[in-house]
């Protein structure tokens, strides 16, 4: 299977480096620099605009395991990366080493958190993911969640964070055991994509096939789906070739990229060779 | 490949009757009777809800190509028909025949044409399609597509049509030719979706891929785009099992059919067999 850069203006996150993952967490406790590296090169050439690195749970200095991870991926790539985790103090570690471009991800609603997390990523001319979810966890219904939005905003507002440097992620929840999330979540991104000077809106997209059957057939549909209401980001598997592919469909029906004979007949290649 | 019936609330009308295409006005030229009870079998076994017969064009007698296609296909199955035709005497000369629930597919928007048509569909307890143009065409913007769908609706109400037996069609014109399209016909669908009331709205699916590249890939990226948007049914190739998966997990997703592993299961093996 080849891959080529995704010609789109859809914002690739790649979710391959996730210490929650046992494979990657082996890789990152046998200091296996060159297997992350690998990992690295291969979703920048599928076309991830940031590389996401989590460093997982049960670490006793999580911020050592950043710092590493950041050095490892910034010798081989120079792509943009996503500091993934909930502690401010890791992702400070990985703002010290960082030399490109970052995403902090991610911040939350709840109003102690903000602060600290806009104030770093102002210092840092970072772009910072935030969570729609607040003191009271993650609304049920998307008007909750478009409020819990409408304070990120402003938070980022008071903070002079530029909204193109801020992704709004209305928590993509697993629609194996959360069904009634689907129509939420969409009616959630279209709202915010209706806002005056709209954020970046981004989901974790593997979240909604957390434990499903048909994993991959859940993401390619739900990210169209959500592109058709107005997202224009995401945290995925960038190597799934079937997914970037109906991204890129999807990027030429919403006149992102203009049609291409050339482009489509690519794409049409990759799917005669059994991955359509 | 095995079909399976799909087990979603979407309305797909096959297309695969359609003497504009050259295949089949050859059957129909050779009175081949059992090739195209043959496509009337797969079509529905591939859960079609209606099957589309269009006698296409250049017949001396297209009323009496119509009057044979009906009887040929209701041989065989029960399968209510879609009359294709913008002819008001080939519509009636196959209501006549019909013996099962029916859709004349199509009027247009255009005053002389509405009231006849509306007659024809009360008078016949038929389904009816109502495509969003009118004496000045097909109005460029989502904007006069939607005014045009509500004119129609109005001109339904008036005649004591119900909702659920009208279909708005928001006229998917080819990508290819006419890239800004996309846009319109999403928004489009969004906002008579929206009405109080809602109709079924629906497309001529492979309209939008005519001429293209990746025509699959567009017609399954597309569906789900407008799933998204308030779609509830579609004039599509059924056979397309990519197609069909993709509608179903677009109707897990809204929560329109319950979550289900088995089901799902069942289609990621057909993907694993290639069809992915």
């Amino acid at each position: 299977m080849t891959y080529y850069p995704l010609p789109v203006l859809m914002i690739f996150i790649g979710e391959g480096i996730n210490g929650l993952h046992l494979g990657v967490r082996k890789l990152i406790l046998g200091k296996n620099k060159e297997a992350i590296q690998k990992l690295a090169r291969r979703q920048t050439e599928a076309g991830a605009a940031y590389l996401d690195l989590n460093v997982g749970t049960a670490w006793l200095k999580p911020a050592e395991v950043m710092v590493w991870l950041v050095k490892a991926v910034q010798e081989v790539v120079a792509t943009p990366i996503a500091l993934d985790s909930r502690r401010l103090d890791v992702i400070e570690a990985g703002l010290q080493v960082c030399r490109n471009p970052v995403m902090i991800n991610s911040t939350t609603g709840e109003k102690e958190k903000l602060g600290p997390f806009m104030e770093l990523a102002v210092k840092n001319q970072a772009a910072i993911v935030g969570l729609t979810m607040d003191e009271q966890g993650i609304p049920p219904h998307a008007v909750g969640r478009v409020a819990v939005a409408k304070r990120i905003l402003d938070f980022a507002d008071g903070y002079g964070l530029p909204r193109e440097r801020l992704f709004i992620d209305p928590v993509l929840l697993p629609l194996k055991f959360s069904p009634s999330q689907g129509p939420v979540i969409l009616e959630a991104i279209r709202e915010i994509s209706e806002e005056k000077a709209p954020p970046h809106i981004l989901v974790g997209l593997s979240n909604g096939s957390q434990g499903a059957k048909g994993r991959r057939l859940i993401n390619r549909t739900f990210l169209n789906m959500a592109m058709a209401c107005g997202l224009d980001a995401v945290i995925a598997d960038v190597l799934d070739a079937h997914l970037t592919k109906a991204a890129a469909a999807a990027e030429i029906i919403l006149e992102r990229h203009p049609y291409s004979d050339q482009f489509l007949q690519a794409l049409t290649k990759e799917t005669k060779a059994g991955n359509g």
